[in-house]
């Protein structure tokens, strides 16, 4: 695969993974009633089915990151080129734009708009924290073949276990910013979710050493089918 | 297996999978009082789950397309004899109708009617696209063994990020039409639907073509267990 | 595997199996106030969770057909012995009533009771003999290994598209009986129901014959690791 | 794999589970407006997604235990070192205390508190021992690589079906005598508990051994992939 190809398939993921979270966001809204644990339900169940299969579409494309904390845990690693760092944040962010765009487009919205929904305080930082951490350690750990569900049905669990509802990735912080509707986060939130996010990686990073000293990505590349890596 | 055999498969599997979204329908709205969020959520759990068996059960006879955007792409692909089409489709039909028709009968319901819900705008016609064209990639790039769950994981989001619930199946639309429920759809608002059902299918292609040059039909027919088609 | 343990398997199966309908319909009913789609909803899950782990369970000892249907179609196909129908079916139903007395012990209810629902009428009958006959259609169709989770995702989605709410299983009908409850059924409409089931079940013997000619008994015995058989 | 290692991760599993099984309720309470129905439902969601993972992250390293009546189980059949039982449970113990004090450190609650939920009477008593019978009938029969989901399922339907919602696991009782909240246990109700899950946990080694005679630890071992344990 070639690099632009791979941008192209992180960009469209990323894209179609914040359509999901925010157009799921905006039906289950607008149905609901007012009922906010229903809506949360919708849109946690359109995300687990989303993430599944994107994973699973992306993932011998691109590696399905669809985050930037992930791709920097990744080049720090020595799976990710470091020289396509910067290039797949791009397009992972590009694709997060455009996909609260297209959310907005099918849901006869104004494209253009901003969230005004302030998502703050240490709880929300300390979640945003948790859930990232947890993100990188399922991603670390996910036995061959089985990533894409388990990233799914984590990202599921804290959703509802997480104060902050689980963002856990900076792309999807940039793409919701966008968005002035139930998934939507206020662009001044944003920094300190983002900040959040990436020490909970690191943190995953430190944890999954302590846990086996033995380089996971040494066995990897050991496999004949390596694990899509992602999310 | 003979062509008369794959037919009955492709009727008897889109039957079933038109009373499972149709019956589903009016099991949901009956019980939940008004409630639609719920009554989509339950919708869509029995549509996931009868996709995934239904794709499970008629794909090694048929291919278990059950919708005529699936077939056209097969047939396009060399994946299904050009000879066949037609008859699919005419299947494909066929078997939605008796669909509803069977589910009108289970819930004592006048067996023939006609929708009058209408669902139009560019919104909905946007959606329609996205929902065919992020179908027909699913379908095409689902690892080998995956397809029936991807499917279904696939509509079961659909349902809640697209504007129009995800019809995504020209016979869907033929089936849904002929019932005045939950689910159904007028028939003015039908050719709407069918024209963005086969745009996003056309556009699933072109991007499948980009994302990898290589022919993943040549790939699968290396394979011994060719991947189910589908949905 | 020894018969008497065989019919243990079954007994204990059948029993939890009845346990999980009942008792999660108990509580659901208790916890929605009210809102039957959201009581059915949780009735549903839990009776998915449960069947997929009890067949896992169970397969290996007995084929996990707590089902008479089922047992009956697998001694015509000779995949049981016919001198083991009557026994499994005796296991079944004494399994059946357990599991109905337990449930009503773990939510101090009077163990011993009988439900006062009705469950009637044409459209509930053509219900039943659907969901028996897609029921069985899974079964005999499914490839090795999936055979759990198919029945789990079929019966899930059958709870909602069937107007009976697809008990496709005359020991559970017999069970069911036994509790005054959210899953309950007079034993007044009991026969229209087991009748409707078998109908059913003959009916997917046939059409599983049209599908494909060649018997999937005989392939199956080719198989290192034959499927599991149940539900 | 060393023993501090295996300690380290049946804390960090064992305070990730509680923090998803509390969290998650907080969330689903806050939420959900005085609906029990839908506050369980969530909780339900979110705590398979997370015993999923799980598992699957920390089998390889511990055997994903979490769960004292597990780890005694395991000691006695030989599976675990007897010399390690002690120190798991008190690895799971901290563990569970410092997942509840978690939670509520996202939630911005207090973040030492005692629940005041009384738990008690016969019908909960017999839900705590069946609830753990069926774990560990689960953990003891589960073929290999498909426990994680099994013991997800089985704990997602046992929520529902058991009278007391399936604790299951006297570390799970502890950290959630530290929460005064949806999911809390008052410290009163405790011992009645724990005593239900380990005669349930007893019961279920007799009727696996009543259900093979042939002892499953010797299969296994002949595997060349042993099965995750755990829950």
């Amino acid at each position: 695969m070639s690099l632009p190809r791979k941008l192209l398939a992180e960009a469209l993921g990323t894209a179609l993974l914040l359509a999901v979270v925010i157009g799921s966001g905006v039906m289950a809204e607008r149905l609901s009633g007012g009922n906010v644990a229903m809506a949360l339900l919708a849109n946690t169940l359109a995300t687990v089915g989303g993430l599944y299969i994107l994973i699973e579409v992306f993932g011998p494309l691109s590696g399905a990151h669809f985050n930037p904390a992930v791709s920097a845990v990744m080049a720090w690693r020595g799976e990710l080129p470091k020289t396509a760092l910067v290039p797949y944040i791009a397009a992972q962010l590009i694709g997060a734009v455009l996909g609260a765009w297209l959310a907005h487009a099918m849901f006869d919205m104004t494209v253009l708009q901003w969230s005004t929904k302030l998502r703050t305080g240490t709880g929300q930082w300390i979640a945003e924290g948790v859930a990232t951490f947890g993100l990188l350690l399922v991603i670390l750990r996910a036995p061959a073949g089985r990533a894409s569900a388990m990233v799914a049905a984590y990202i599921g669990a804290a959703y509802w276990f997480t104060a902050s509802t689980s963002f856990a990735n900076p792309a999807a912080v940039v793409g919701r910013m966008f968005s002035d509707s139930f998934a939507g986060i206020a662009p001044t939130s944003a920094p300190g979710f983002v900040i959040a996010e990436l020490i909970g990686a690191a943190l995953a990073v430190g944890v999954n050493r302590l846990l086996s000293p033995a380089r996971p990505v040494d066995e990897a590349s050991a496999h004949p089918t390596p694990p899509a890596r992602h999310a």
